[in-house]
């Protein structure tokens, strides 16, 4: 099972994805990132992406999709706050939206 | 473009709508539902056959996903309220679920 994120484990990841345009929710320990596609085709085609990858990592994210609009946040429930499976879904969030 | 529903045309596809588990938001003069699946796979999957309805059909969900569980609003933003599309998305969601 994937352990909570260490203090400096945290600070690290997060300032990186900080310039990526996620945000940390402190109360949830969870980040959250809005992603803006041309359309819904684009926004959906994208979470499908994801969806794979989620799946196959066996992480998943709470997602909302308004067209061509995808607002994500991304926490382990099992750890109760951020770890290292956060970070790497986060990563290849930006990568296939990049 | 998509006219809001009569008052006759809301009531009586509200309470067929009803005994499928839509619930009314009066608020903003939309529809929704939670949907439940077996996992991951398969809530994505519906979506994946909804996407595609609603796509071909011009007329997005508002909708939110955490694992087996997709939880969707329907209204028409250009009518600022329930029309016709809504109704019949609804019902297509519903038989996709079935």
């Amino acid at each position: 099972m994937a352990e909570k994120l260490s203090e400096t484990e945290r600070e690290t990841a997060l300032s990186e994805l900080q310039e990526t345009g996620w945000s940390l929710d402190a109360d949830r320990d969870a980040i959250s990132k809005e992603f803006k596609f041309s359309n819904f085709v684009s926004a959906f085609g994208w979470m499908s992406q994801v969806a794979m990858v989620a799946e196959k990592m066996n992480h998943h994210p709470e997602w909302s999709n308004v067209y061509n609009n995808v607002s994500v946040t991304l926490t382990t429930h099992d750890a109760e706050g951020l770890t290292e499976l956060d970070l790497k879904l986060a990563r290849r969030m930006d990568k296939l939206a990049g």
